[in-house]
C-alpha cells in the first residue's frame, strides 16, 4: 500500500511568451520561467520544490507546451494547481494541465520526442504586429529549395556540425523524425522538426542553414555533406530566437 | 500646367501594434502613433507637416491598415517615404505603402468604409502567447446566440446606445454593411464589422454587448431595443481595446 505522507509526483503543461524571459533556466540574477514557477510552487505548497523541466529553452524562444514536473507533500488536488499557480503566476506563462504522474517520472530522462516549430515571415515590409515571434527576412527565399534541404535532416545523424559552441554534448547522434517547410500564405513559412533530443542551438543552426538554402547561398545538396562535416562553421548562421517555439514534448505511454 | 513647386499629397497605410501607444492622436505628454510618423517625417522632409489620420484609434488598439495623408514641398517620391519612414520608425509601426494622391484627398473626410475586427479566445485558460492582441473570456459563450445578435447591427441604424459617454457626435446614424461572428476553432471567435463611420467606442461597446449575449445575460431579440433606446446604460460594457484591430480602410476610386 502507498505511503499516504510520502510526496506526490506532479506534471505540468506551460505556455509562455519568452520575449520578457532569459530563457527556461534558473539563473542568478535574470528572471526565468523555472525561476518563476517555482516562486508561485513554493506559495502555494510552501515547499522549496525544484522544477525539472524537458529541457532549457533559450532566452526569447516560446513554448506552447513545455512540460515540468515537481515533487510535493502538500495535499492538493492537480486541478488546484492549475488554478492557484495561474492565479499566481504573471500572465506572460500559464499553466496549461497537471497531471498525477508516476514518483518515477523524470521529465528530461523520459522524453521520448519534442517538436518544435519556427516561424518566418518573407516579404519586403516587417510586421509591426507579432513581431516578437517570427523572424523577419526581407529578401525573397526559394521555399522549394528550402523544403528539399529540410527533408534531408529526417533520419539519424551526427548534428555535431549545428550544435552551439561551448556547450559540447559527448553523444551528438540525433534521430529526426520531422523536418518540413510549409508556406501557409502572406509570406508567411513554418518549419517543423521533431526528433527524440536537440543539441543546444541545433534548431536555430538548421533553421539558418534553411534560410541560407533559401537565399541561393548554399545548396540544398549540401545538408549532408555539412552534417559529414560535424563542424560547425560549415553550417549557417544561428537564427534568432523569437520565431522559435517548443510546441510538445511526448513521453512514453504510462 | 501643374506648378513643380506647389506641395504633393501622399497617402499612407500604416500597421501598428496598439500596446505601447496611447492611441493614435497627438497628445501632451504620450507616446501616439501619429507624432511618431510626424516626427519621422520632420526628419526626412525638414517640413512640420500634420499627418491627418482616417480617424483615431483608442489607446490599446492596433491597426493592420489604418491610413493617414500629408502634404510635402519635399522632392521625394513615394517609395522613398516607405523606406525612408520604415529606417526612422520604432518597430511597432510600419509604413506599409505610400501612394501619391490628388491634393483635394482628405484621410477622414473621404472614408467610404472602414473595417475593423476583435479577436475573443473563450476557453478556461488564458494564452501566454498572444495575449495582447485577444479578449480571454472563460466562461463558455454561446457562439450562435452571438452570431443571432450580430446579424441585426447591419443596416443603417441610430448608434447612440453604443457610443461612448463625453464624446457626443450630433449625427449618430450609421450604416453597417457587416456584422458577423465567425467561430475560428480553439476557442477563438471573430468578430467582423464594417460601416460607413463609427462613433466612438463603438465597436467596442457592440462587443461588449455580444458578449453579454453569449453569456446569456441579454438575448439577441434585445439587440433593436437597446438601438432603439438611445440609452448607453441599456448596452453591454465596453469591451477591452487590445483585441480590436483597423483592418481597412476603403475610400472612393480615384
Amino acid at each position: 500500500m502507498p505511503d499516504p505522507t510520502s510526496p506526490k509526483t506532479f506534471k505540468l503543461t506551460i505556455e509562455y511568451d519568452g520575449s520578457a524571459f532569459h530563457g527556461w533556466q534558473r539563473q542568478k540574477n535574470d528572471r526565468t520561467v523555472q525561476e518563476t514557477i517555482e516562486k508561485a510552487l513554493l506559495r502555494m505548497t510552501g515547499d522549496k520544490t525544484p522544477l525539472i523541466g524537458s529541457g532549457r529553452t533559450d532566452a526569447g524562444v516560446h513554448a506552447r507546451g513545455q512540460v515540468a514536473s515537481f515533487k510535493t507533500s502538500a495535499r492538493l488536488d492537480a486541478q488546484v494547481f492549475v488554478n492557484g499557480l495561474n492565479s499566481l503566476l504573471p500572465d506572460d506563462v500559464r499553466i496549461c494541465a497537471c497531471d498525477p504522474v508516476a514518483e518515477r517520472f523524470h521529465a528530461r530522462f523520459d522524453v521520448r520526442l519534442k517538436h518544435y516549430r519556427y516561424r518566418i515571415v518573407n516579404r519586403p515590409i516587417a510586421p509591426a504586429i507579432g513581431r516578437q515571434f517570427v523572424w523577419h527576412i526581407r529578401k525573397p527565399l526559394d521555399a522549394a529549395a528550402m523544403r528539399e534541404a529540410a527533408a534531408l535532416f529526417v533520419g539519424t545523424h551526427d548534428f555535431k556540425a549545428f550544435e552551439g559552441t561551448g556547450s559540447p554534448r559527448s553523444h551528438t547522434v540525433r534521430t529526426v523524425s520531422v523536418s518540413a517547410v510549409k508556406e501557409t500564405g502572406g509570406g508567411n513559412l513554418t518549419y517543423d522538426i521533431a526528433a527524440n533530443g536537440f543539441l543546444r542551438f541545433m534548431v536555430r543552426n538548421i533553421v539558418g542553414t534553411l534560410v541560407e538554402v533559401g537565399l541561393g547561398k548554399i545548396s540544398a545538396e549540401k545538408v549532408p555533406v555539412i552534417l559529414q562535416s560535424r563542424d560547425r562553421s560549415c553550417a549557417g548562421a544561428t537564427a534568432p530566437p523569437r520565431g522559435l517555439f517548443l510546441v510538445n514534448v511526448s513521453y512514453p505511454p504510462k
